[in-house]
């Protein structure tokens, strides 16, 4: 399922039904506080021109992944989620089968968090890791 | 043009005709030892749900510019360039126009080049800006 | 002269007088909200145990020189500095001589600022090169 | 006990005895090719001006422990270890007791080694956190 925390939600309906993470494939599996998964078929459209899956699209997901688990935790008392900086380390070239992204939350402070998120191949071996930084604020308006 | 400096040279063809690159939008301008050129449009495939520019699409236009630098000032002598790290930082949302991606050099030693990339909106303002480290490897083979 | 911003203003004193700086024999030479310098003499307190400088010597100056020149750009709107992220690239070992810091600030927003750090040895040669990303907030109480 | 591994060891004696660690105040208790673990008094040493721990403190303990246990991890087979970059993440002020640093092996690739060290308090609680990238090379000479 799309962006299922987003799409579900009659309140929010996002303004961008083809955003990149329709573009790219990206599924969002699970969100909460402290844990999110997600992945992504590797497919042309993830791939770099020498046919390994692209560095930005495992910045990508970790981005989507945490923006998505910080938003849904913060949207109730008012706030929005911005992402900050992304780090991402990249371990094993994978050029097939599904990489799967999963999220642990580090840090849930009032004006930041901080997520790791570890990413594996089909056969489970880590291929990249990225710490994403959010921003959260309070919602405009 | 699409990644001109692979796509030109007829002894590199690249296997990935629909790359990530490709399926962002994504314009590699200029390209040498020390400096490269980039952009894409702010259309859906780059934006977060909400509308602004994915912070993914940021990373991967680095990831995309550095790699494909460093790729083509190494090749000469054997080597091959591969992603290793990737760390950008948001500083400004953007939501229309294009994207501009100025890549600079910063090291570039026998196994590892760095670059910083930096990026700006229609009015040349900063949005985002990402360091970039690349591992140079002997080409397989 | 150490820490001039902080130890020539009377209103704040600094209650660490042998603070890391000074463990270190960091200088702290120059601030403004645009720039900052710095630099420390390679000697065995600022040395990794094989003889070049510590790799936390490099982030330590970056995060004092960042911190310093935000501090001190912001304290007049009541606002304090907290280093928020630090990320440290080692290009060339140094073993001798005096390691200068130069910071330039990148973006000098409401609740963050970002610097970038390059430190050169006494050949003017990069050897180190930092982001640090400092939260600013109003000061408590 | 003062860099265990590396005081320990007859055939490698460190050439700077009053390093950085000494000077800071570091201790190193465990290393291991998957896990090492450190701490360090909170005292004036470590601290920035304002009383807290200096966040350099922080990044260089992380950048000693993952060296120290990479290399001694790979020095067996003729390989030293050398700090490419450290990325800290900064999330709860400490200003005394007694900071630990906990480091866990995420990759041990055959030229780069990446390493996660969380750092808590005296009461268990994460202040920060650093992901170091080593580059793994044939021993000079």
């Amino acid at each position: 399922m799309y962006l299922a925390g987003v799409t579900d939600t009659p309140e929010t309906p996002p303004p961008v039904p083809d955003s990149m993470e329709r573009a790219l494939g990206f599924e969002l599996l699970e969100h909460s506080a402290e844990r999110g998964v997600g992945r992504f078929a590797v497919e042309d459209r993830v791939r770099q021109p020498f046919g390994i899956v692209h560095g930005g699209a495992y910045a990508a997901m970790a981005e989507s992944l945490a923006s998505w688990c910080t938003y849904q935790a913060v949207r109730g008392d008012g706030n929005v989620a911005m992402g900050q900086s992304n780090f991402t380390s990249f371990m094993r070239p994978v050029s097939e089968g599904v990489v799967t992204a999963e999220a642990r939350c580090t840090h849930s402070g009032r004006t930041s968090w901080v997520w790791e998120v570890d990413f594996s191949d089909d056969r489970g071996r880590r291929c990249a890791s990225t710490r994403v930084t959010m921003a959260v604020r309070p919602a405009p308006g």
